[in-house]
């Protein structure tokens, strides 16, 4: 579906923001009735970076912004900031205004935020790219920042080990070596709403229902975008599954039937950073271009799920 | 900008609600000094409709799309949906997997919300337009509904007398009569992301410098739009701009030098209704198609504005 490649927008660049502070899931787990076999091989999280309390997700975002190496181009030229999040400062404005603001960005910018789960950031890269072509801009900044720790019940042994806090922005622009979307499949379970959801301020999930939804949809939807497109798994170097937790992961890649190497897991001293976990897994790839060709695939709230085959070029 | 009007995105059909309870703002004229000359010609708006107390966005998503006409696609086929909000039923999920359990919609669907402000309408057709090309979809549905009753303090003299409840859903295709996107503009003013804001469940608003904005910014937009596309303002059959207030819409036709005819004002009896007032007074053109070449113009959160040009395609 990429038609042509010479000018294709092209994720140029990330930042990553990931919390220094760290709790250890290792005090939880008496209190939860779990052993640490179950949380190494289960769960997958050791310890999760948590954000000073008084952060909000623009704070988060500044910090990955500040990580952020900008080839060649001065704010003066980006054309829309994005932010992917479900838990934003406040509803209004959205939290790209107040970036827009704090970046003294230009009056020609364009903000929106996107809300969409863990599969924000596959959602963010594919409509931007879209926008960016539409709109033949050049420069785009798509952040991510969904701070869970300001919604998860410490007590609820359905989430208190999983998550953590972290934020990533990527630039997107049509020069330097970068990874470009080639095509992308998404969907929404039906009458799954409800399986991730926040009620006056705190997370309720269920595993369960999320387990089985994403082992039912993500394979098919990754063979999809691959067949539409000529290749087979055997063609893809690397496929960056959003982590949800390591039993997660391996049942992808056991129902693929996928050599380690190619499924990276990578999220053991932090948690499971929601939208960003896929750029942050993502800027070391860009940092060591050993790879030409990734699926990434974001699944979680709403029940939804989005896969982007991405190519190197340069 | 627009390469291929045979196969382009339209907006092919409008679906509206606005609640039938009305609070009139005369009752509130005395408590807040301001005579009837005041209200009818600054303000611009008599009566405000208000929203049940316990509907949420979702709810009235739902009673727009059930006046939704679909011309000959069901709803297996739908796409996308996107709803544009900032009063969200809760952060998570995010409203679009809310109605696409609702609706029945099939697993194939996209589902993310938009957050922006009374510029959502342009930014979300314009998003979804261009995700459609690029996915090369032909059906999706944007809602818009930010119900503000549930944010706008009623003692607070710059927002009581303003804003009304609504919803609209608009429907994308590449077949029927319908306006489609040829070109767009949008921005945001650099240091002007709390001219708008809520904190803390309340709404509050910095009416000047949202005047001073929008009569700073819509002008110019407007006519970069036009040069753009090698137009001129006569070229243009009506200008629907966002009814901040008559006011506002008097001095934007003062500054342009355009006749009252061609920029209408037709929130007098329920009130600004943020991302849905542009769609509401669109399906009126959709119905009677008098109108080749339509300017659209969002402004407000962020401060933000989105300029469309649109163009009746059959």
């Amino acid at each position: 579906m990429l038609e042509n490649v010479e000018n294709a927008v092209r994720v140029a660049a990330i930042g990553v923001y990931v919390p220094p502070r760290r709790e250890s899931n290792f005090e939880l787990l008496a209190g939860f009735g779990v052993d640490e076999e179950f949380l190494r091989h289960r769960i997958g999280v050791v310890s999760r970076s948590v954000k000073e309390e008084n952060e909000r997700a623009s704070d988060l975002c500044l910090k990955a912004f500040s990580d952020l190496q900008l080839p060649g181009v001065d704010l003066s030229q980006i054309q829309i900031v994005c932010v992917v999040t479900q838990n934003p400062d406040r509803n209004i404005p959205h939290v790209s205004a107040v970036l827009h603001e704090k970046l003294g960005l230009p009056s020609s910018c364009m903000t929106f935020d996107l809300s969409q789960g863990c599969a924000g950031f596959t959602h963010g890269v594919t409509i931007l790219s879209a926008l960016m072509d539409r709109m033949h801009f050049d420069h785009a900044l798509l952040f991510t920042c969904d701070p869970y720790s300001q919604i998860v019940d410490k007590r609820d042994k359905n989430t208190a080990l999983l998550f953590g806090d972290g934020a990533a922005v990527s630039y997107l622009s049509r020069t330097g070596t970068g990874y470009t979307v080639v095509d992308a499949d998404f969907g929404t379970v039906p009458g799954s709403s409800s399986c991730l959801r926040c009620d006056e301020g705190r997370l309720y999930m269920n595993g369960r229902q999320v387990f089985v939804n994403a082992s039912r949809e993500v394979p098919p939807s990754v063979l999809r975008v691959l067949d539409r497109n000529g290749l087979t798994l055997a063609d893809v170097d690397q496929f960056l599954f959003h982590p949800g937790s390591r039993h997660m992961i391996e049942a992808l890649k056991k129902n693929l039937q996928l050599d380690g190497e190619r499924v990276p897991f990578e999220t053991v001293e932090f948690g499971n950073t929601v939208s960003s976990s896929i750029p942050i897994m993502l800027k070391r790839r860009l940092e060591r271009p050993d790879h030409r060709q990734l699926v990434l695939c974001g699944f979680g709230v709403g029940f939804t799920w989005g896969t982007c085959l991405v190519r190197l070029i340069s």
